[in-house]
């Protein structure tokens, strides 16, 4: 038995997310069936975390055991012809016994892409968030320097979420512009639900002149979610890359 | 009566091209559709070129007559209202009566989207030609630089095309290089059927060792097809931008 990490990339656009659930087509069960046809039998994966439906992942990370003995380096290739186009295995180790996809985590990065643009993007639409109006990207980048740090982001999640502790620490938040794109990559210790895509929501907000610089500082202190904006939407949303402490 | 130019983005990902035709769902279709919705009759378009099956345009252009009396800066959102998500209106204006997309052309820019890794990419599966194998990008560009200036092009059509004329300018072909993504931008004043596909299979083949550089000659010399490289796939095909003498 051997415990396997396999990477992976997704276009989340036809999905209902990762997860397994009844009466929906996820990327989990997508690549549990593909890993049936090598194992002969059910395997349960873990993935480092959920992503929602739409949602996109460049890295996406999953442990599962396997009895098998498929060279690892040969497991990519053999899942992928097994699985549909829009997921892709791209890269398989062995891993020790107690790592875990999720628990083993130290850090996520997510890049948020915001097309600026008078008109939608047809080649963009299912990979990037329009917006029609002018955004002022170095207010929003002075802004996004006030999430920097470990603060309480109650305020930046969503209703639901069953998680008791909301203190988590943002390594890095940098914007990348190019023309009519501008690329937003967070870089944390962990994320709550939603967190990105409200913090997204909050700076579109700030950008386009409705909320001032200082409700940042703001939401931090009340932790009220009334005060951040509203949720930007998944497609524009690709979790980048998981890190953890041995294998990166 | 008003002679309209409409500049149009479209993914070609779910189209049987761009022209017209029976029992097929194309993109010249939906647009005609679109506008039968404000003219309230048929109105016929022209495009500068047809594009085929999963290509892409950033800036494909087209011009129809107008009766409706519609201000045309309102033009691209009444369209994009009536169209599908994957073509959207970019631009509108009128111009000259004589102005005709594909007679009033003297230039065209094709981009060419090359995904050099091990691995399928899921998120640019429909935008992309994957290459599971190194090229030696630096002779592919110089490859590039025999077909730059006017030469009888024969050798680079598919068989097929009733065009009697094959003598094409290619004013410019560039490459760009991107981690795994290879961008060949060429410029001409005009192309024959399939003949950015095939310059890009011929320079891939020349690319992986299969082909000497002094293909390229050969080829123009001979006007062999058989002698170039395969047809690349469609989906690494846009259509970026169709130049006119006095509109650009």
């Amino acid at each position: 038995m051997r415990n396997i990490m396999i990477e992976i990339e997704y276009d989340g656009s036809n999905y209902s997310g990762w997860q397994v659930q009844p009466n929906a087509i996820t990327i989990q069960e997508e690549i549990m069936k593909a890993l049936k046809k090598l194992e002969g039998k059910d395997v349960v994966i873990h993935g480092s975390g959920r992503t929602d439906a739409g949602v996109h992942a460049y890295g996406q990370v999953a442990t599962f055991l396997m009895e098998r003995n498929i060279p690892v380096e040969r497991l990519p290739l053999a899942m992928n012809s097994n699985l549909p186009k829009d997921i892709t295995i791209i890269d398989a180790k062995e891993v020790p016994m107690d790592f875990h996809a999720r628990y083993s985590a130290i850090g996520k990065r997510y890049i948020y892409h915001i097309y600026e643009s008078r008109y939608r993007s047809a080649i963009l639409r299912n990979y990037s968030y329009h917006i029609n109006y002018k955004l002022d990207r170095s207010k929003m980048m002075e802004a996004s320097k006030l999430l920097i740090g470990t603060h309480d982001f109650r305020g930046f999640m969503s209703n639901g979420s069953s998680v008791e502790d909301t203190v988590r620490t943002i390594k890095s938040l940098e914007f990348k512009s190019d023309g009519e794109n501008i690329y937003m990559i967070i870089e944390g210790d962990g994320f709550l639900y939603n967190m990105v895509r409200i913090i997204t929501g909050t700076l579109v907000q700030i950008g386009a002149g409705n909320k001032p610089l200082e409700q940042i500082e703001k939401i931090l202190k009340t932790k009220d979610r009334s005060l951040a904006g509203h949720t930007a939407p998944p497609q524009g949303l690709f979790l980048d890359k998981v890190f953890y402490p041995l294998t990166h």
